[in-house]
């Protein structure tokens, strides 16, 4: 904005002295065209990085939909039992799949209320604020994304592989459906955070070009 | 800065009508006391956020350090043996506390390396690319610190109440103070992402102001 300031004035300074050289009619024909076409690349390229939000943010709403409705849906019973026990897995045997999907509960809530600001943003390119506003709950709402997806997957490696030195067995052997449901939850969370962190790198950059 | 050179036209513009209207020798001194007091307030709030930028850099390099050595120590045997093993727990019995020194040594590395560009912002308080380069580098190590103390915390959880449902016995019973050990690493790990966190958001401020 500064530059094209700096270029708005220079251009109106320029028509002026070259209407008072030759002093023709034509000459506020081409200032009214320069002043309308100086502005408008860089309204433009702003006006694309918040479309290319709007469309990472649907991208990331979609994941992290998608995350929640794995996790939430991850069950497998095992189909012999004995007379008092079913051996069953669900997401809620593990405290860390309960906070992956209160997390991720939040964070899909989060993404479709921060839709209308998106839209928003590429009606006025130029609403710094509401920029910063997002910038922040994207960095807050990136962190509780990355750390719930990282503590669920180091859980869902320990029930892979195990570990032997806690005599911690893996459990995957026998829930095999389980533990790829949950896998892909894991996997569709990080790219929800992945998303997001491409989103604050796109806004600090519309908000430098300010 | 778009403002910033608005008040500095204006203020230029000013003292050469009043040097017009009254021709006094004095004029030129007000010029030059205003000229360097408007833009001062300015300069001194950026430069007042590349300071505190910085001093908020030292406490997380000394938090990520204090993470991966607390890490690295932590190592425990228990004071009886058997004629073929030694119960010990250290920190690479489990894959998840190697990668947490691994990023935490590349995270104390990279904010050592950032102090001086802080430097540079506190010297040169409008230098935009350079700020936009910290915002976006901080957000990924962000991301990494809070992904590896998030992984961290889900197996010391683990460690201190174990899991019923999988049969993962709790180990903090027999190794207490390696419990203890990794339990800080975590929680410092986590309080060098919350300072990163606020980094970033302090950064966007910055590039907003430009």
């Amino acid at each position: 904005m500064e530059s094209g300031r700096n270029g708005d004035s220079a251009v109106i300074n320029m028509p002026e002295s070259k209407a008072k050289t030759n002093g023709k009619g034509k000459a506020p024909v081409t200032f009214t065209a320069t002043t309308k076409a100086t502005p408008q690349p860089r309204g433009g390229s702003k006006k694309g990085i918040a479309i290319l939000d709007f469309i990472l943010r649907l991208f990331a709403t979609a994941a992290a939909i998608g995350a929640t409705a794995t996790m939430g849906t991850a069950d497998q019973q095992l189909p012999f039992f004995t007379q008092f026990f079913q051996f069953e897995a669900q997401y809620d045997d593990f405290e860390v799949f309960v906070f992956f999907l209160v997390t991720n509960g939040i964070v899909s809530a989060y993404l479709i209320l921060s839709l209308p600001f998106s839209i928003v943003c590429i009606i006025r390119p130029y609403a710094a604020g509401l920029r910063l506003l997002l910038i922040i709950l994207d960095t807050v709402i990136m962190a509780v994304t990355i750390a719930s997806a990282a503590a669920a997957a180091s859980v869902v490696y320990l029930a892979h592989s195990g570990n032997p030195n806690a005599n911690w067995l893996a459990i995957c052997q026998q829930f095999g459906d389980f533990c790829q449901a949950t896998s892909a939850a894991v996997v569709a969370s990080f790219i929800t955070s992945a998303l997001l962190m491409f989103l604050i790198v796109l806004s600090a950059f519309a908000l430098r070009r300010n």
